[in-house]
């Protein structure tokens, strides 16, 4: 199958030399490593193993042309630029799978291709960028797949696509509710290691009163999914947020990263749009809107973004 | 009348100054500026001029003996040693003002002295401490006085004193209630220029998500007054502190001076035990909580004093 991966960050480059190992025509626009993997080819160490391999990696999406499957994961921070992108790789069968965080990408899709042919992938994987060409995966690694109209068949032949090359997969019944049982970790932890001084998971979860902070977060995000008609587990949920998060050491969410490289943090997908359609659906989030205000400030102080008044 | 300043930051300089002015014995405890005021004498300087003056300044509360009127200015971090600095200068009929910040502190010295001569003071001023032996006041000097059991003439006798050195004073007929009210500016603006990365109130005043915060948190401040059994006209405060931050400028509350310069935050006396009153009265504060455990977390970051969990 020929796949375009749009955004080849840790996350794009990862899954996408996943599908080329797995034999897959796999094309990868890139913009910080095209250069290096152009020369070296792309390595991703893992503890499966080191993988490197010769991929075509691009500049410019019209060389790729059109796809069976585009993968998107670009950061949530580059939707405005995602449309252009993603378009010269659309044909009338090709399908979109939108492989980044938050809330409201895959309808923002469904306003700019069809529908139909639109999914979200949810990949719980920790994994980070090296120097240009070089992927670090740390551990994990399933996919949550859900289509954006909730047809089964979509789902479940992406899944496929993806376990055949080795992942573990699952196919949610309903996209929605995905997303929210995935902000469920992000909204506490990626948001946290920010406000919290630019810290890990596990100075988070050795410290008392920021577990407590993690799991009014949890709660709050179940809460207002469930509001806005998803049937989220709570409980059960935040006892297995917290457990995982627990056996992960000190592991730096892509958040956190962006913040201590000073590049824009995507915290209208993490924070803004959850807590604009809890409010909505008039569900309660305080914690939730105190992270959202804080994250966004500090976002923009420490790019310099912040206007210095009373100067 | 002898005035022992225990604790001479720059709010027990600023009024143990202008108590000296009027002519009063004005012995300080001081560590910082000891050698300093010794050898140079205590300088204020203020939008209202600069005084310079030679004043009895010691290390050790002993060498000042019973004084009739004890300021108590320590950083609330202190109060463990509060009591051994300040029962030397306590005879029978001594009065004991605490101008410190935060709940709980006249409750302490009501158990080791005589609850009936225990005062609070409220100092809404703006001042910071200089090299040592100088003190900048930057602005306003008011102080609202209460006594531990609400004696309106304790209070009104101390607020006299204070009145005859050329300081605005006032009395409230509830301790309880000043102190609540007080919070009303320190829990959204100290509390916040640490959590927004260490930013003035310029910087919060200039932000939507930040301003929509500091509402928050005086409301809630205000809500766990009343429900402690206050009478605090809540949205007349809210407007009156946010209209009074909107004029102070570039202003470091000294959480924030504290945190920069890597000292003990008054989390506890300012936001834990807030928490904890409005925990017990059955009202809702979780914007307050969170607050807490982010500056709680922060202040032991910044000293080193996290453990490096997962390493």
């Amino acid at each position: 199958m020929k796949i375009a991966v749009i955004g080849s960050g840790a996350v794009g480059c990862y899954y996408g030399a996943k599908l080329a190992v797995a034999g897959h025509n796999v094309h990868f626009l890139m913009r910080r490593d095209l250069e290096a993997v152009r020369r070296d080819g792309l390595t991703v160490h893992s503890p499966e193993g080191t993988l490197r391999l010769r991929v075509p990696a691009v500049g410019d999406s019209a060389e790729i042309g059109v796809a069976d499957v585009v993968l998107c994961a670009l950061k949530a921070t580059a939707m405005d630029a995602a449309e252009a992108l993603i378009r010269p790789c659309v044909g009338p069968d090709t399908r979109i799978v939108a492989m980044m965080n938050g809330l409201g990408i895959e309808e923002q899709f469904g306003r700019w291709f069809d529908p139909r042919r639109v999914l979200g992938a949810m990949a719980f994987v920790c994994i980070n960028r090296g120097e240009p060409g070089v992927v670090h995966h740390l551990g994990y690694g399933r996919v949550l797949f859900g289509h954006l109209q909730d047809d089964a068949a979509e789902a479940q032949a992406m899944a496929r696509l993806f376990a055949d090359a080795g992942l573990e997969t699952h196919v949610r019944p309903s996209l929605r509710q995905a997303r929210w049982e995935k902000l469920m970790w992000n909204i506490p932890f990626s948001t946290l290691c920010v406000t919290a001084g630019g810290v890990t998971t596990a100075e988070i979860m050795a410290d008392a009163g920021l577990c407590e902070l993690a799991r009014r977060l949890i709660i709050e995000t179940g809460q207002a999914g469930n509001a806005e008609g998803c049937h989220i587990d709570v409980p059960g949920m935040l006892e297995r947020m917290m457990q995982n998060t627990a056996t992960m050491g000190r592991y730096r969410p892509s958040m956190l990263i962006d913040y201590q490289e000073h590049r824009p943090l995507e915290v209208e997908a993490i924070l803004g749009e959850p807590v604009r359609r809890a409010r909505a659906a008039g569900c309660p989030v305080p914690t939730m809107e105190a992270q959202y205000h804080l994250v966004s400030f500090l976002d923009r102080l420490v790019r310099g973004a912040v206007a210095a008044a009373g100067d």
